[in-house]
């Protein structure tokens, strides 16, 4: 794997590790501190701009249950210096598919955008099926 | 407006009029034929590779009753030769959220990825809104 993408896989990692640990200051590292960003939760419209959203995870981490969320299969489309992941999110029992965006800032690798939203059906082993049981799957 | 910023919302807005308009090939032309793609369809999991992702679309299209979905209030993050766009969508009177992001391949931008998923409440005039709101919103 380029190393690029490692790098890109290892700053979702922290997302999801400083969201956990309810590690707001480290939330705050990792989000870009110039240009636009953008932030979707699950339901939600975008939130724009680094103030409304960091004051949404803010909001998060400091309510009673701040749930916690495992990320799933990540995977990682890098560009020079953007890079998107695209991963499964497991919260309170339910599968989200998310998407995670980030520039390259420096050494380090900043978050620009994080979309999550819910999946009605989760497939299991994708990589086998083929494109007919795709097919099939979005008529029904 | 710098210029791949332009490019790249129109690359957005091709991928619309396309959907619109019916038109497969011009789908097939916009989705990068190198490397990784994903799409998450509304409610749907992640499908990877070009295969499955251009076969969901030929089944949305070639099916009886093909959503119109109009692009709202898009805008663009762009780094070298990546670029994602935040959108709304709006299918059959209800309000979606998007991301698509695409890599500049020549002299085109190609989609490597698209996401959307529902909203449950639209935001009007997001940016005269400040951060107080947002974290009261969040809360309940």
């Amino acid at each position: 794997m380029p190393s690029d993408e490692r790098d890109v896989l290892a700053a979702n990692r922290s997302f999801y590790e400083s969201f956990n640990g309810g590690d707001l200051p480290a939330i705050e590292a990792l989000w870009a501190d110039e240009g636009p960003v953008v932030c979707i939760h699950p339901g939600w419209d975008a939130l724009h701009g680094r103030e409304e959203v960091l004051e949404s995870f803010r909001a998060i981490l400091s309510g009673q249950s701040a749930p916690e969320v495992e990320c799933v299969g990540p995977s990682a489309i890098v560009r020079g210096e953007m890079g998107v992941v695209v991963c499964g999110e497991m919260v309170d029992g339910a599968y989200l598919a998310a998407t995670n965006v980030f520039v390259k800032v420096g050494a380090a690798w900043r978050m620009v955008h994080h979309q999550a939203g819910p999946v009605a059906r989760r497939r299991e082993g994708r990589r086998a099926e083929g494109a007919k049981t795709v097919k099939k799957e979005m008529l029904n």
